[in-house]
């Protein structure tokens, strides 16, 4: 594996510092990848002094000894192009194939990523959705979770999981079995594979999606590593659904990532007789998690359109032409975009309050109107929207 | 039964006006039942002059010789006495039986209520919660009301339903086998006592609750009469809560009403799977319907507290003394009440606003703080939840 310097020096200091170590980032602001590996080697002792006067606080001196008892780890050319041979490509920033919407990570950004697959990481990501659940899933949520990521790779949507037991294989198999492309973002290094019993899961991902690691190859996944792992899953795709989840599972942490980027964050609800949905249940009663139930509505949150022909899901229950002439004059003021409050939909109605909040209740049961964060507002209709 | 003068009027327009009759509300507005009764009847020829004069418009001109028509309807003393000798009770405002909360009804207030049981109607609706939903209800839906409404009644809160098949006829049923007292508000009279197969459960239900309707007690319910007494059961409790409903389903139509008397609307989520969890589902997702997963869910949203024997739901994950200092900082800046923006939370707590954002999203997760409309929050913690 031919590596230029700032390459090399990204994949040693992947081998000091654990995924997401915020002080290497914070660190990589002030010097360069190969700058500041010389100032962990000693290779650069005016290194260390700048990194120290410009982090003045005691994290860095907890560091760099850390990284330092590393040093040994960092692997040799020779064992680099082993893995080269094996099939695996190292992406970092700047490259081709680099996801860019990684970079709304900051400090956490991961310093690189080690790939296994066909396909381009960055384009399978473009448009993209991130389906995360339990390992522990319900015959209910592994269904739904096929389903809704075959309906997303039919829209050409990119399904991203984490290649974990559960709503990760059923998301990853849903898509392909659509003939979509999928990524599955492994907690450990890909030489490693964990989960074994998905060998055969990840050996179908690679056909035609990619699997993806910043963990060094041979390193088996830890505990905290599965938690900091999920900042990617949420940081590649368009947004985020939660397909079942116990209260504090796994899952909800990749949701909390998703919120902190400003992603949207979905949930599927199931029954509330089932673990397994409770915290899908919280995330939308508590978080103001999008309570999503088809492919639809998940295209529908993170700003993709269905196509016209998909299956309708809702039109008004009342044609237009129906509506009675005061309930029609309430319709005609409420604008398209942004909202109106009901007073000044009445004003302009020529009717009183009263009446225009009850024509407005008829309009949103028919399906004309939506309430926004700014007031009433006519509803797109659905003539379009696809289960 | 001896009726007073506007307890014999407003019994003589009930049989001729239709339930909700707008035109008769607006009428009462300017004059008394009695009055009105006698300008129906021609007794008072200036009534209907002075009528003529307050509402210039067509509607009472229609409705005028609509009510003259059935005036052959009004029953005689003796008719009504047999009704009182089969247990029924008239109720009137101002009575002291009356629910106040019917008053919100506006001109859609019931004219009086036919009421059968041993419960007083306002005592029981003082702290109540409205159950609806699909009669087509699955297992699931019939599970989840039964239990919802035997822990409500277990919490003193009275349960009001239709008495239909269905998950009405389950959430009488769970809140009578907690002890509970329950109310059925009709859609026909309470002779006719539909639906029939209903008999024992309305049988039961008077044991130690109401049988309500507004309607003439032999008269049988039409189709638009259900939607008509949806306002009644929205109207007289603190909150409704729609348990399974198909799309379109009559039970969103409580919903509608429910939000139109502000009074908060939960939904209670399901398999996306179901037909009969797609209204609520549509809900949630579109009319901000609150997700409800339990009778604690429910207590919180009309306001009112469980108790401390119930079963504690969800706690922080974290103590609050196990919080980083910056963290802390943050968590301080956050009101209990209202809402503080993160920009404004950033400045006061002496952070950048990334790492107020981080810190908010911590304590999210951690069950320390919500979002607001106004921004975030404290979080009331959850030690008194009850499941």
């Amino acid at each position: 594996m031919s590596l230029d310097g700032e390459r090399r020096a990204r994949v040693a200091l992947s081998f000091l510092a654990q995924p997401g170590d915020l002080v290497l980032g914070a660190a990589l602001r002030i010097m360069s990848p190969a700058g500041l590996l010389a100032a962990i080697t000693g290779a650069d002792e005016d290194g260390e002094a700048v990194l120290a006067a410009q982090m003045p606080d005691a994290a860095l001196a907890r560091a760099l000894p850390r990284w330092r008892d590393r040093l040994t780890e960092v692997p040799s050319t020779a064992r680099l192009a082993v893995w080269q041979q094996s099939g695996l490509r190292i992406i970092i920033p700047g490259d081709p194939e680099w996801p860019t919407q990684l970079d709304d990570l900051g400090d956490a950004r991961p310093l690189l990523l080690w790939l296994r697959g066909s396909a381009d990481l960055r384009l399978t990501c473009v448009s993209s959705v991130s389906m995360v659940g339990s390992r522990a899933a319900t015959g209910y949520g592994n269904h739904v979770a096929i389903e809704m990521a075959a309906a997303l790779a039919d829209h050409g949507v990119g399904v991203i999981s984490g290649g974990a037991f559960g709503i990760d294989a059923s998301s990853h198999r849903g898509a392909m079995a659509a003939g979509g492309d999928t990524v599955a973002v492994l907690a450990g290094g890909l030489e490693f594979g964990y989960p074994h019993g998905h060998a055969d899961l990840f050996a179908a991902i690679i056909g035609g999606g990619v699997v993806a690691s910043e963990c060094p190859p041979d390193r088996g996944p830890t505990r905290p590593g599965f938690l900091i792992r999920n900042r990617i899953i949420a940081a590649l795709s368009r947004g985020t659904v939660v397909i079942e989840a116990a209260l504090r599972s796994g899952a909800l942490n990749s949701a909390r990532h998703a919120r902190e980027l400003c992603r949207p964050v979905m949930a599927v609800p199931g029954p509330v007789t089932s673990e397994q949905s409770a915290g899908c249940h919280e995330l939308i009663r508590d978080y103001g998690a999008m309570c999503v139930t088809c492919a639809a509505d998940v295209l529908e949150q993170i700003g993709l359109p269905g196509d016209s022909a998909g299956i309708l899901r809702l039109g008004p229950a009342t044609p237009r032409d129906a509506l009675d002439p005061v309930t029609m004059a309430v319709l005609e003021e409420v604008p398209a975009r942004g909202g109106r409050g009901p007073a000044s939909i009445a004003v302009r109605a020529g009717v009183d309050l009263d009446t225009a909040l009850r024509c407005l209740g008829v309009l949103a049961a028919a399906g004309f109107v939506e309430r926004s964060n700014l007031g009433w507002r006519a509803k797109r209709l659905a003539s379009s929207r696809t289960a």
